[in-house]
């Protein structure tokens, strides 16, 4: 998907929202558990009801992985049934991967071929020949680490390199890489005053907002400080929608959840526009 | 698999070699291709005319997953067959996985419980709270990215923070973590002076050595700037020895670049006991 449909998508459904599909047995309802597939039974029923509120899903591959064969069988099926039956939204394999070159050109293949995700989150530590093959291809997109939500972001992250915190370092320097277009970055919600100085390094990448809601972070502050003329944010919730309910409604109540969020953001879009 | 136990395994087969298997259906003999899983009868093929000389076998993960559920099957037969003929072996899940804690507990239990993994590399940019939960495991190591062995390691890693290099930072940082003793580290072989400056901050850890062979680095430096009174080097060669030839004598090619490597290895552990 282009940058510029992924725009259309958000002004068409007054939405900058992403849901993260960390499917996990332990909190999906127990009525699923019969089914041959819960993990899909799961998603494909979130998907099909919130599809209309969100631009995006991001499945957790961890969450897929913990299962093994099983679980990446419920991966592949689940991304098959996003690009078939609803083909206009943006998908993310949350993955966090980044090796040297060889090996991050397989997990490319794996996730933006044989899968065919739109995008992949990628860690920076190994730097350019971990990132660069990743950024090759065309239409997909590269989310790379920068400023992580969690409380270990201030170990290394944070830190001054020379005279910026490693997280613009990391910005920086992947602005220099070959098909740097292709990048987004992840930016945590639960510091959301650093977006403002993110911006001033790359005024108009897009930014994956984790942690709003569950995390702690307030919807009105990332926006003030992110967002730019072509919106430029995707604003994901995770557990705070997925598992809304534990009861047999859990899909009706998980679409309830979202909507609340994609209100806001049609308020946030609307103000944009006045 | 305790270190004590690892460090006897090295002084009993007079190794201190890991093989990478970075098994690539491309790179393998084409009569393998006719077989109903060529991933796992090339594996098994290599693991039985190598295992007497080497310590550890590292499968990187992105090559299974490139190959989606038959590449998990290959793996999950593969970690199965080690486990079950080679018990003595360490094994290494090539993973560089890293996330938030509940993430990251997944990746974990999925490596160390499921698959049965001795160990699994980490990637550190996400600090603390992404390293912990591997840390929990008792008798499972955790390996630390510190200093990669590819170009892109001069991006970040070894940009000063502070009054020293990342990478070092990384290492003292991750020695105050909860169950620090399971940690080990990454440490290219293509930088080996930096060994010295590492052994400061971690004088008795392990460190994984990538980059010996194929990617340039000396046997004779490494373990001259590395070595501690317990070994605590593992120096790894993948393509160097699995690729050695793409006939049918592949496996008995390995095993005699694999020779070379150990009995270089034998003479080092020698010349420390006089």
């Amino acid at each position: 998907m282009t940058t510029h449909d992924l725009v259309a998508q958000i002004h068409k459904k007054n939405s900058f929202l992403c849901i993260g599909l960390d499917t996990d047995l332990e909190k999906i309802p127990a009525h699923l558990l019969e089914l041959s597939d819960p993990i899909f039974e799961f998603n494909k029923a979130i998907i099909d009801a919130t599809h209309e509120l969100c631009v995006a899903f991001k499945p957790n591959i961890a969450f897929y992985e913990a299962y093994g064969i099983k679980g990446w069988e419920a991966l592949e099926k689940t991304i098959g049934y996003l690009n078939r039956e609803y083909p206009e939204i943006f998908t993310i394999a949350d993955a966090k991967r980044g090796d040297i070159g060889n090996t991050s050109t397989r997990y490319a293949k794996a996730f933006f071929e044989d899968l065919d995700f739109d995008s992949i989150t990628v860690a920076p530590y190994m730097g350019r020949d971990s990132v660069e093959p990743f950024l090759e291809f065309k239409n997909k997109h590269t989310i790379l680490l920068a400023l992580t939500s969690n409380a270990g972001a201030f170990d290394f992250q944070t830190k001054l390199v020379g005279n910026q915190e490693l997280y613009k370092e990391v910005i920086a320097t992947a602005k220099t890489y070959k098909n740097s277009e292709n990048l987004m970055y992840v930016v945590g919600a639960t510091k959301a005053t650093y977006l403002s100085e993110i911006r001033s390094i790359v005024p108009d990448s897009f930014l994956l907002v984790p942690g709003v809601g569950a995390q702690g972070g307030s919807l009105e502050e990332v926006c003030f400080h992110g967002l730019t003329k072509n919106v430029g944010l995707l604003i994901n919730s995770s557990r705070g929608i997925i598992y809304a309910s534990s009861g047999k409604d859990f899909a009706e109540q998980a679409a309830i959840k979202a909507q609340e969020l994609q209100r806001a953001m049609a308020d946030v879009l609307q103000q944009m526009s006045e």
